[in-house]
């Protein structure tokens, strides 16, 4: 059992999203792996890196392989990477003649994290869309009821509804926006091999990258990025503004929810063991709470850009720990801003 | 499969530590709430607040329930909080008459915290007095040889091995004596009731929270830390603070270890899937991730010290996001700090 | 005296920057401040909000108005914000019929950011530009010289001087393109009124926001940003992202500087109370400091965005505390790297 | 004119403190480096390190110097540290036999800091029991008064005022309690030289520091701690502890002042420039910005911890930065909860 909120037993069903689980699940960023390794066979085997036939049938070899996951964490601890012990499992079906040779633990690891930001992606697109449409919905039913203006916690003048929801609704079409840019600086396959230069590869190497990113569905790239991890902080920084604008939602719902304010109806809510008759706004302060942790944890993800010369090991794995958190903390806060807008029975004055 | 680090299955033999693990386990927090709601009923009958045989019985029927994990997991995607679902339970066994009334769920949870700190101070306390001995034993060994002094990553004047020992060894002494400190703070019990003020226990509140404390093993409390959070954002940063002692030790090991400094030598080492001849300093690069990564998680703890009112849901969850992953982290970096100092073959100038 | 090392009297040495404290300078701030209220009057009475003649008046009464800052001073630790004294101060030479009238404090604030922001975008583009130069610079003498490439601290493969210098050049560009983006996104007129719905305006409201953006050289808006911080806080991701990658380029310089390593030469270089002959690279360490303040300032801004209703105080004062020093850290940095660029005598293998 | 909110001409009315501003001041820094050099040239004298007279003399010149701090930052901005440019411009008026020999740069500014803290922690203390007894004060007043509990932000069971007040008050004895212990910790002399062993004292060492220790009224060390940063940590974790007691203070005073909760009347309260009628609760909102300032400030007082070797610039300078804000930040936030206490004129159901 987990010890982490998006796992646990109990706790994930407040933290946990079934979705961004599955996208995000260690098989699959094994099969991830794989599909980089079998790929990286069969690219250098066109290019003549590797002998064509013995790369063809590593390619095969690895795209059947089953893997021994005790003995990849057995090896984790030695190596502080999976790879090494990956790799002698595949060469021991594939051989070892036409296997990962050229490459390095980063470019595998990298590039399955390019796929896995992919359909991450795919899927906050698909949320943010689902939600902007259900503010929309919440504009057509209630927007034009009258709501007392706040400023600073204190009533102000009478707006509308509208007026509220657009504080809610108008950032998430810069977030597509943001989205469709920052995704494309992830896209992209990481191969550097050893140091970073692709040295190994020899004037192959843009054929071997540009056949590797077309089979895989990434961009190639002119150069490793082993060491450059602009891309990945500022896809960090664009989860967090996402969650930054459901927070401000979820801040808004428990203020409206209050006793003498009653500025919202929603069905369902929580059950409290001591006061059964109680509603508790638990979807809303969770997004309060994912806001505030994404907004934390971006530091990390910003700190993580310092890396020693080729490859800082240090750096790296920093974003191990945090990314797929916040990934986790963006997929349910959509999730949750989306239950929320639908079970709104009423906003705006009593 | 998890997504955390720490449970992930091949990562965890990196970042994972299964003593810290099993303490703050599913299991282990299911047993610390039980144990609380068993020792409820037993203080509340012998209070005369429940009918004593009552009283009795559901607490012999608690201590040997089994729990519908799943029930509570779709509970808590209600409730946001496990405690209705798993008090309906308890009440399927145990009678509703003597069971959970006049405490709150949070009560049950923060009480289970304090236990499960009690644990982790333990196996914390234990750590730092092995490491301390680690430090002192490389001293014995290497103390007097000498080693380049270098200030702002520049060579300074000759110290000796004992000078740079000493800015790991010495504030072990003080951790240990802030943690004598901080963990009395946080190892008692939390009875509130549904508002904080423990009314429903009347005039027989402090002899219950007595009892209950008693045999819990926990102090006893003259009033619910609902929201008084500052132990547990206290016991955080003493978190951190460990992790910064380490992650000092860690970077001065990498730097120790380049070539061209050759301050260092160790047996093992991390494997290169590229580079077979290398070897990483992956132990000691973790050190300086797992620092990094308290030293941002410490201002979430900060952050949750601000409850609104009685109880935030907002805030308090954000604990339970973020401190069983700084414990995770501490008693890790502790493990492998002690690793590190027992792989040492030679320190000072080659 | 100042607290704050950008303006402390010898320790903005280390960490002033002369033209970013001159964009961010309270004079110049008041400047905005004062050309917003101007143009607010005049835009006011060509829409026939205001009469024409007492509003061209106001206009030119407020551009040469002199304003008692003491005063200001004492009015902000009454209201937490400078304009309730500022219009006063105002009214009273500029008449009070045609002064301020339907708009707001955030209005006047938000509007002098946006200038400011488009001063400060043109300083660090400029200075990015220098900087990619520089480093092209680099390459043109040195590129072609060997380097050890070390991974994870260790000497890996030989790569060339150019591979090392990529990763800190390459983000450059698109560092360049994320400002050109981000920047559009908050350089907009800031206009709400009372309750940010643009109600005292009327049907004349486009037209007076249209007339005041022309004026004052920002994009107009379709609607009131005050509770809509995502434009802001992903300004500031950007600049954090700008330090990430200079505090990779300092922390490579520092590494290279060591004794042992020798892969770089420098002129210039810090000198020591204690020991004369000492070459410190405080320079290359500022970038790092530069950096790790930014990734943890990044947290708050990212914080901010969480609105209450309609404006937050709460939140908005917070950017006040920390969106200034990120920008002075982000120039200085940019000032320390292209000085950095520029003193390199050699890089590669001694 | 300054970028900081606490030195800005106007912004300052809002964020600053002016006792803790003039503990802080560059005058009273360069006061505290001199008398440390001056101290240091006296007990070297005392110990045969100098020539008798030539300390005596040197301590008298050094103690009426006046420091041309032009010079200062000229200085800075090459060496990064302050200390070498001030070393010559004593030695000018003191000679060069009898000054600063034996000590180096951060013994001056570390050793200042030392006495800085000192200073502050006298102020906290002071204002942390003037609250108690504010926050006794109120419930004097009020503290039977009825009130709302209120969890998860919505309405529980009655409670009195006594018990709200309560969150406030009795974390400020625990505070109290922290300071006492931790002040200790970093109210102590610096002494190490130039690679931190002390070795240009020789066996003199213990008395030199005894007497610079004495003299200084802070407490003599058995080694430097350049390098050893928990204590300074720990000091900045406390204020953020403090800090986010009086986030929650705020943030209830702001929940209590709504317009339909109205469970406290004030007297003043802020201004606003479009609806003259309205009372801002600026003063509570502050606390919270304050509170959140510093949870994120905390971080970076954590990542400082992780010097390399005897001595990180990059490390040490991230505490100059962040630090003194803190201190700040925490003085402000005291003062503006005692106001508020003392601005209450109900509190409790209306």
């Amino acid at each position: 059992m987990s010890v982490s909120v998006f796992d646990h037993p109990w706790l994930s069903g407040h933290f946990g999203d079934a979705e961004m689980a599955a996208i995000l699940a260690p098989e699959r960023q094994m099969a991830h792996m794989l599909a980089f390794e079998a790929v990286w066979s069969r690219a250098c085997g066109r290019a003549g890196l590797f002998d064509a036939a013995a790369a063809e049938a590593a390619t095969r070899a690895i795209e059947t392989v089953r893997i021994d996951l005790a003995d990849i964490a057995t090896g984790m601890a030695q190596d502080g990477v999976p790879i090494p012990r990956l790799v002698k499992q595949l060469k021991a079906v594939a051989g070892s003649e036409a296997v990962h040779k050229g490459t390095t633990s980063q470019d595998v690891m990298d590039t399955a994290l390019a796929l896995t930001l992919q359909e991450a992606s795919d899927l906050l697109a698909a949320r943010l869309e689902v939600l902007a449409g259900c503010l929309d919905g919440l504009n057509t039913r209630f927007g034009d009821a009258p709501l007392m203006g706040r400023t600073r916690m204190q009533a102000a003048e009478p707006i509308t509804v509208r007026d509220r929801v657009a504080t809610w609704r108008l950032p998430l079409g810069d977030h597509l926006e943001r989205l469709a840019v920052v995704r494309k600086r992830v896209e992209k396959v990481q191969i550097g091999g050893a140091a970073g230069d692709r040295k190994a590869l020899g004037p192959k190497a843009d054929q071997v990258v540009a056949d590797v990113a077309a089979a895989l569905g990434l961009a190639p790239t002119a150069r490793a990025w082993h060491a450059i991890r602009d891309g990945v902080a500022d896809y960090a920084s664009f989860l967090s503004l996402v969650t930054g604008t459901l927070g401000k939602l979820g801040q808004d719902v428990v203020l409206m929810a209050q006793q003498g304010i009653d500025e919202i109806a929603m069905s369902g809510g929580g059950g409290s063991s001591a006061m059964p008759h109680k509603q508790n706004p638990v979807a809303a302060e969770l997004l309060l709470t994912l806001a505030r942790f994404n907004a934390v944890q971006v530091s990390a993800m910003h700190l993580a850009m310092i890396h020693e010369q080729e490859r800082s090991g240090a750096a790296w794995t920093l974003e191990w720990m945090v990314l797929p958190q916040m990934l986790m903390t963006t997929a349910r806060a959509l999730a949750v801003a989306i239950e929320i807008s639908q079970r709104i029975t009423r906003i705006g004055r009593p």
